[in-house]
């Protein structure tokens, strides 16, 4: 029910057209030669209606990030005697559900924006680091020591971004969550050798 | 040698005592309560003097970046044929000498100024970022796997930001070598469970 409502949501409505519009029109001019009244124009809306979705152009590219962070922070929150890692691990697989096929294009041209932009990758990066920072304290205020509850965090976030980016590369057609795993057992792999 | 060279550099010459008197004046008033004017003043030098050796206010808490990633990088281009995560930890070995006793209560009030400022935060951010993207590249440049190298590179950085927070923390003694290695140990101990 949760990934059909997410997946419906994604597919319908002024926001989601406004979105794939934007991303078309930047992946044709680049970011900077687009400007929020000709994405409105180009969706047949207005800019008003623009406004009322995003707070400015980049917003299209960054919505949200509520949602995201939310759907590694659930499984965190839910009762568990595991270890940090174990948490962390079930939060990734709590994230797998919002990279499905059918958003994969999507994400690839989104990614192939930011990639030709420099404040646009500051920004991606922070959002990565405000969910590592959020998995951090979620992991401590279940009473996991400072220290572990922000390596496993961190490393949680590694792989994600790791996965992610090779999920988005041309040609490869693993489903992200078996991208993830393989990264996942790869770290461990790498950083077992204690 | 070197440490010693690094220490003196350090604590003579115009470039440091703008960065104390800078530093001193930051704690005091915020960052955003000082001009570059009234820094200079203070280290009885002349503005001029203060832009011949950095490009604004901020990057008197950012110099020396060059010199900073040169310590996580040497190691990784001597000849090895250890695996990546082996390469990372005498890498994290080789940036030790870079925070000796003698300059912790400067890098912890440093901290207390970036903390207090989001701006500097998301600076000394991608100023990390760009470190572990310069450790993969090391990495892959010497022929190893990609998503290994991007992994390896990102859990070294993790480790040297986990402890380098605990080092600065208000009443931490032990020197940052000894840290750094529990935190890496309690990684090992962590993401080893795979």
């Amino acid at each position: 029910m949760t990934r059909l409502g997410r997946v419906a949501r994604w597919e319908s409505g002024a926001g989601e057209r406004l979105q794939h519009t934007a991303l078309a029109l930047f992946a044709e001019r680049g970011f900077d030669g687009v400007t929020v009244s000709e994405i409105a124009a180009a969706a047949g809306l207005t800019e008003r209606t623009f406004f009322r979705h995003f707070t400015d152009k980049r917003e299209v590219l960054f919505a949200g990030q509520g949602d995201f962070e939310q759907a590694f922070l659930a499984p965190l929150s839910a009762p568990s005697d595991g270890d940090a890692m174990t948490r962390v691990v079930s939060s990734l697989a709590g994230a797998v559900e919002l990279f499905p096929e059918e958003r994969r294009s999507w994400s690839r041209a989104r990614q192939a924006v930011i990639a030709a932009h420099p404040a646009l990758q500051e920004r991606e990066l922070l959002k990565l680091s405000s969910l590592a920072a959020a998995m951090t304290r979620a992991l401590a205020d279940r009473g996991i020591d400072p220290i572990a509850a922000a390596l496993a965090a961190e490393s949680g976030v590694t792989v994600f971004r790791t996965a992610f980016a090779a999920w988005v590369t041309d040609g490869e057609q693993r489903p992200f969550g078996a991208i993830q795993e393989a990264v996942l057992q790869e770290l461990h792999s790498l950083v077992g050798r204690g």
